[in-house]
C-alpha cells in the first residue's frame, strides 16, 4: 500500500479520477500542528516529550522547517528540522526526521538542504549538529564533517 | 607582577592602603562592553570578529555570563560564556574564555558551573558544547562526556 493510501485511505486513483502527483512542499511557518508533529516523531521511534515543551522549544528555534506531501487540497507533514542559533555566527541543528515511508527518497537531502539554506541565508556560517551513529554517513554526504580539527561534540547531563 | 597590577598599575598594597581581597562576581547582564570582551578574546589569541556580529550573538543567545574580577571600585572583565538554546530543551555553550593570567586558578570551572546552573534553572538538560582538543579534558572534569553512545559532533562550512 502507497504512503498516500495508508495516509489519506480513498484517494487511490481511478479511472474516472486520476491521482494527482504527490507534491512536495516546505514551510518555515511555526504555526506546526505538534500532533502532527508528535505523530512523526513516533513514526521513528523517538521518546515523547511534553508538547508544551515541544511548542516552547519550536517557537525559540531560529528556524524551523517543516516538509509536507500535498495531494489535491491535503498535505501531510512528512519531515522536520529545526536549527538554534545566536543569530550571528553558530547554528545547531536538531529535530531532523522524515516518516520513515518516505526515506530512502531523497526527502531528507531536501530537508537539510532547506535548513542549511535558510541558515546561509541569515549569514550563519558555522553550522553543527549532534549525528547519531547511524547518520553520521547521510550527513558526510551532505557536505557535514565530524570532529573537524580534532573539535568533540561533548554533552553535559543532570544526574 | 600580579594580574591586577598588570590591569590597574598603582593599586599595588601598601602599608598605609592595604590591598584589598580581589572578589570574583558573575553577571548575565547582556550590556556587556564588547571591546572589553574583545581585549580579552584577543589576549587568547583568538581570530577577531565583527563587533557588530559578536553584539547581536550576545543579544540573541539564551544566556550569557560575563566573570569580573573586582578590586575596590573597579572590576575588569577575566572570563566569559554564552548559550545558545530552544529554551526547552537543548542548549550549546559557546565561546567559554578565560584570561591566561587567571586559568589554573579553578576559574574556568566556576564559570562552567555558572553556566550551568544558569542553563538548569530554565529546566535545560541536554547541555552541548563543541571542545577544542586542548580542553576535552577540562570538559570531562566537569563532567561532559565526549561522543556519547557514538553521538558525533559535526560542522558544515561554507565552501
Amino acid at each position: 500500500m502507497s504512503f498516500w493510501k495508508r495516509l489519506f485511505p480513498g484517494t487511490e486513483a481511478t479511472e474516472d479520477s486520476p491521482r494527482d502527483t504527490d507534491r512536495i512542499t516546505f514551510s518555515t511557518d511555526r504555526a506546526i500542528d505538534i500532533y502532527e508533529l508528535e505523530e512523526l516523531c513516533d513514526a521513528v521511534g523517538w521518546s515523547r516529550r511534553p508538547l508544551r515543551k515541544v511548542k516552547k522549544a519550536i517557537e525559540c528555534s531560529f528556524c524551523v522547517i517543516a516538509m509536507y506531501e500535498e495531494y489535491q487540497d491535503r498535505r501531510r507533514l512528512i519531515g522536520f528540522a529545526r536549527a538554534t542559533s545566536d543569530h550571528a555566527f553558530n547554528a545547531t541543528i536538531w529535530d531532523v526526521v522524515v516518516h520513515p515511508d518516505c526515506q530512502g527518497r531523497g526527502m531528507g537531502k531536501s530537508l537539510m538542504d532547506r535548513i542549511i539554506a535558510e541558515l546561509r541565508s541569515a549569514d550563519i556560517s558555522n553550522i553543527t549538529l549532534f549525528a547519531d551513529p547511524h547518520v553520521v554517513d547521510f550527513y558526510r554526504r551532505l557536505g557535514f564533517m565530524s570532529d573537524p580539527e580534532g573539535i568533540k561534540g561533548m554533552f553535559w547531563y543532570p544526574d
